[in-house]
């Protein structure tokens, strides 16, 4: 744990140079738009601990993969986005001497990611070796309104001489992935093309033959003025750039406005890459800097106006949750159904920037929530396009017939992962696909997206589940064999129940699915039908068949749902038992030992508890809540926010609260030590469901919202604002009320401490908290 | 399958050149001794397909490992055996053009193994492109009585022309290991020296900084006569040689007779490394070729002796007992405790000549019964000289107090595998190292071993088994939870019933050992409790806990052992069902769907009836059998055996003819299409057990011999020798009669067809068969 930045609500700040912790800043001062997204790497040259990231979203290469043992049907390729072009570069030199902060003396040093505005600044005062001292303040922003373009304000000043400074703003595409498996370079040349005040690179992704063009153009003011510098163009393999010298005089200012642009062939014809780039660039230039930057800011504001969570009396928990928004809403902004969101978004290359179960699981509320409709409709259309890419996935594994199994880890729709004990059996994350769809429903109300495109991702999920079943005729019942949950320090085990509810919770909502779809467009049914080559009778019955006789491991004595088979064999040791010294366990104990142990990685049974919660009674919950989670070690960043709601739920909002900061602050304090790889972009989306589903009580049950909120007992208030099919609320928490401040134009029925309540359009109903 | 070998009862015979072949024979025809194997690569230069390949035993490489996914606990490198110099090389030119098969046209083209003398000979005619033809004979054999040498006699005759021919004997250490996993060489340059008519290199492996020094000298004769060469000597990095010249008449035979010697710092001081290797090469060259050659022949006679299987009416069979005994003979010979058997021994590379269970449970039986108790007592006492390194594994995974777990794979005592459900789950080698020591002692009389070594190795496996176990509160007994069986078709189940039975077996047996060396030698053993730091009373208490609460998998009605729990839950299809096209399914199937079926590796369960078979009644052996081999698809080349012993005690003379079947060809046959890789070295001396433990029915109980045989209907007779305690018998086996011949020089009682019989020093017994 580091708490080397200053608290402050709206930004993050650090103070004074922390070499040593380069690399955490730079994942937590990322930068991104959806489209594009870059690591808080220097713009001048810096030849300490960097990892230089520029990622341009649906840009991948098939990285050949690393196995020790291969296993029949495991992929031959991982996945992964690239780091692309350095399109911030700006070599700086002072009469002659590079400016490094790595050999320099910082005299001093501040880096602010200002939230609001979408924006990093970073202001130092360096002497170098020769005792020449300059003043730099560089500011720049990846634009969400121009979301192919990124713009800096690089400005240095001396302070203690006059002379010539030596300015070469460049971008290079010359690149390697820090995570190539086999230290290969993935970009081939295509084109450089330098001029004096501009310069374009294409290069070209190896075997996925992706261009992308980064070009740069830029203007430099001397006290403030325009002026016009003779610089030389420069090309190499993969790089241009342009070097000016000014004359300077000691305490006069020089800005270089740099402006860039990438632009892939995903979105572009190849042969148009350079005169659109060129477009992008004259409109950037055009309308300048400072107009950009308002532009940014107000886009911004109109973010925040949907997505924001304030917290009164706790600034370092505003900061947190806010940087946790900031960063969901810089990695995807639902405006393209070919992207999605990887775990560390555009802040590093671990994991690939593959999408994973994480998306349905834990981000398409926070979207659902806090966007358009569109924003997690595209999420959904995403998987829809790779259903056809799930079935043959689920053919290479022996399944028929039009089953589907969605990829544990992807991009574009293939497997990209190898453990056979995730990539063949953590296939749980097929039920959550299903039901995102379902979620995605109740939450917009858009039940046409079933006839559209949900129905074929149900169908093809749930032919899945009824061949991943098998007959025992020891049990009578059908029975899930050799798979592993959502909690993965348990693998290849027989029956998680997680895995066999999800599964048979999708064979049933694709049966009413099915239903709602025939009854409301019986052309588009029959369609459909046709399509998917459905014997429905056949199929159906055999769905309905595993309904009803699907075993569920479960203990009746202890009156809990069981894990797995077998649970209760193992020794039942309890998380406050371990010795410190063993955690986390994954780091210190051998992997058999963790797979024999009862330790619990993240939610499991409470996984689907949570997911299905209206199924159980609260007597079932507790039981359930208290028997697994003192064996829970929390080894995920997934885990803590569905402990956060369950004990929230239960009542316990001590613990609701202690679970919420397990994850508030994780990449702020690198809790993990390992935000220098990428922050932890998907569990952002667990904290903001532990303060509005744990603390905010927020539920969709019969089409309607249900609040049971409360307040940890630090903050004097909190709010949040939330869509709930068409509507728009600002829900607001204090010591002594619950506000709901219905912000549309018409009125809305809710649920508040379990009492139907009615808010007129555009006004408020304020409820006091019920004592329990 | 392929069937391009002539059967011969001695000889292994290609007739015709085969090239597509040539890696296959390459593995096929290899020779080696124990000390160094080379496999039949050509002298000459060959562009064609070849894995050129010379191991020296006990040198070895740790090899970066690759995976996938780090597991904790995994261990960094993979020890592999090296591909060492190649010191066969003869280049040859014919009037300046390159001898080169691949090149060539093959006019003719022989090549024989002769298992009888130990020796390799090829003969051929090629016409090379410019017209000439030349006859060559070459003849070699890697030295059995001279361990560190092997000799060549390179004959080549001019045919259809007169001119000259330019010959290089040379050494190249500068060798890659075909699996070498970062494309590194192993090997550094130390020296080259190169003179006349002889050269050294030595090398010297990374990391380990062995120094293996690889020597030549040579002598030429021309029609028979030595002559003269003027030698060029030539010297590069790793590699010499020595190029002359002469001129030939049409006809006119020219023999190069190539001494070499592979000498390393495992068994010589490193700066006697090139002094030792002269006086090898002195000496050779003193004794010449044809007297290494009587000596060679006559050293294998006296293996042959000891060890031969002879078939009468079935050469093919004949040529496949042969071919296996030979191999095995060829790999390890039992002088060196260092050393150890790898699954290919000194054929290939594939999984590096490490040591895997195979040695305890198949190799053991073998040189148990045909070579000096001094041969399998090394097997044991390699493993005791590991015993720190498995407790320093075991604590690696959490264990204490001298528990020892044995690698899955190894060569100096350190786990090599990484792959956590075998590394960390295939626990079960533990047990069969426990039992060799067993095995050792009931078949040698020799139970000195147990205080001078076998106890401590006995008390470090059972504290691990006393840890590794559990206890449920759930079933009020001990169990065993994650663990791999050795059906690998299965990963990390709980309570598989072989490891289960052989844990217990082990703390029983050692409990039996402690009471052995307390009651024979109390001083040594008051010694060993120290030296253990053993707490008799607490943990033998513990151990008969274990011993007396143990759960196993069974089930009552269908009475049997049940694989593991769970086991009947899995849809109960049979090997039978399966479609030809879905075979093998470690090729054919993804491996979920391998793990979620029935079907099974290798003898699992029935691998513990054959070890225990004494503690089941005939009913329950055949019940077990009965439902577990419909199930079992045999694709492990370790299955077959198992199932040919148990079908043969089960009065299944056929199914056991058939098992045997499918192992006794299998390399020579290229039944898996693999033997390139190299040939399967343990298996063999799972086919030796099909014969003398299956068809001659022997079995080792209560100290004594008892015979069962029986003879496939197509044999005229067959006979094997085994030594037992101290005794040499011959037991031949006809359509009429057992016919056992004692050629020890003292009575044995041992019992034929259940009857005691005593058969007096140097006498024969005849027995009928029983009509059963």
């Amino acid at each position: 744990m580091k708490q080397y930045l200053t608290v402050d609500e709206w930004s993050i700040i650090e103070e004074g140079f922390h070499p040593h912790y380069n690399q955490i800043s730079e994942s937590v001062f990322s930068l991104g738009n959806g489209r594009m997204g870059q690591r808080a790497n220097f713009e001048e040259a810096f030849t300490g601990e960097t990892l230089q990231g520029n990622y341009v979203a649906g840009v991948y290469y098939p990285d050949k993969t690393r196995v020790g043992w291969w296993k029949n049907g495991y992929p031959e390729y991982f996945a992964k986005v690239l780091n692309a072009a350095n399109w911030i570069g700006i070599d700086v030199k002072v009469a002659g001497e590079t400016l490094d902060l790595n050999q320099s003396e910082v005299l001093d040093f501040r880096r602010e990611l200002n939230m609001r505005e979408g924006w990093l600044e970073r202001t130092f005062t360096a002497q170098l070796a020769s005792g020449k001292q300059v003043r730099v303040a560089s500011k720049r922003f990846t634009s969400i309104v121009d979301d192919e373009v990124g713009a800096i304000r690089y400005s240095i000043t001396p302070l203690n001489f006059s002379g010539t400074l030596t300015l070469t703003p460049y971008v290079d595409a010359d690149i390697m992935n820090a995570d190539s498996n086999y230290d290969e370079k993935f970009w081939n040349e295509v084109l450089q093309d330098a001029q004096a005040n501009e310069g374009y690179v294409i290069a070209e992704t190896k075997k996925t033959f992706f261009h992308v063009c980064t070009g740069q153009k830029f203007v430099v003011t001397q006290n403030g003025q325009e002026i016009q510098v003779d610089a030389t163009p420069e090309e190499r393999t993969k790089f241009i750039a342009s070097t000016f010298k000014v004359a300077v005089q000691e305490g006069q200012e020089i800005v270089l406005y740099k402006y860039a642009a990438n632009i892939s062939s995903e979105n572009h014809p190849k042969e148009a890459l350079i005169e659109n780039t060129k477009k992008v660039l004259v409109s950037a230039v055009g309308k300048g800097f400072e107009q950009m930057l308002q532009e940014q800011a107000a886009a911004w504001a109109a973010k925040w106006e949907e997505s924001d969570i304030m917290i009164e009396g706790d600034a370092t928990a505003q900061q947190g949750i806010r940087f946790n928004i900031f960063q969901l809403n810089q990695t995807y902004t639902g405006e393209d159904e070919r992207l999605n969101i990887g775990p560390k978004g555009f802040t590093g290359e671990k994991y690939g920037g593959t999408t994973y179960w994480d998306t349905e699981a834990y981000c398409l509320p926070f979207y659902l929530a806090t966007a358009d409709p569109q924003v997690a409709r595209n999420l959904l259309v995403y998987r829809y396009k790779h259903l056809q890419k799930a079935i043959e996935n689920a053919e290479k594994l022996g399944f028929t017939g039009g089953a589907a199994l969605y990829p544990m880890v992807t991009i574009n729709g293939e497997e990209c992962h190898n453990e056979w004990e995730i990539t063949f059996e953590e296939i749980h994350r097929n039920g959550a696909i299903a039901h995102a769809i379902y979620d995605y429903i109740r939450y917009t109300g858009d039940d046409s997206y079933l006839a559209e495109y949900g129905l074929e991702v149900l169908v093809g999920i749930s032919r899945f589940w009824a061949q991943r079943v098998n007959w025992s005729a020891a049990k009578n019942q059908y029975v899930m064999l050799g798979v592993t949950g959502p909690n993965e320090y348990e693998n290849n085990v027989n029956n998680n129940w997680y895995t066999s509810t999800i599964a048979t919770w999708t064979l049933e909502y694709t049966l009413k699915a099915l239903q709602h779809v025939q009854s409301t467009d019986a052309a588009r049914y029959q369609e459909l039908v046709q399509k998917m080559n459905l014997n429905v009778e056949e199929e159906t019955g055999k769905w309905q068949h595993v309904i009803d006789n699907m075993y569920y491991a479960e203990d009746q004595e202890l009156g809990i749902f069981l894990q797995q088979d077998g649970f209760l064999d193992k020794e039942q040791t309890l998380v406050k038992d371990l010795p410190a010294e063993d955690r986390p366990l994954n780091q210190k104990w051998s992997w058999d030992r963790i797979l024999r142990s009862v330790f619990i990685k993240q939610a499991d049974v409470l996984q689907g508890i949570y997911l299905f919660e209206d199924r159980y009674d609260l007597d079932t919950i507790r039981r359930n809540y208290d028997f697994y989670e003192p064996r829970t070690v929390h080894e995920s960043s997934l885990s803590p926010c569905v402990h956060a709601i369950l004990a929230a739920k239960l009542g316990d909002e001590e613990r609701a609260y202690e679970f919420y900061l397990r994850t508030a602050r994780l990449d702020l304090d690198d809790y993990n030590n390992d935000t220098e790889d990428g922050c932890h972009i998907t569990s952002m989306a667990g904290t903001w469901m532990s303060v509005v589903q744990g603390f905010g009580g927020m539920r969709v049950r019969d089409n309607q919202l249900h609040f049971n909120p409360f307040i940890p007992s630090g903050w004097t208030s909190y709010s949040f604002k939330i869509r709930f099919c068409g509507h728009l609320l600002n829900i607001k928490v204090t010591k002594e009320s619950v506000t709901i401040e219905n912000q549309a134009e018409k009125a809305i029925k809710l649920n508040v401490f379990d009492q139907p309540q009615t808010i007129e359009a555009n006004s408020k109903g304020e409820f006091a908290h019920q004592l329990v």
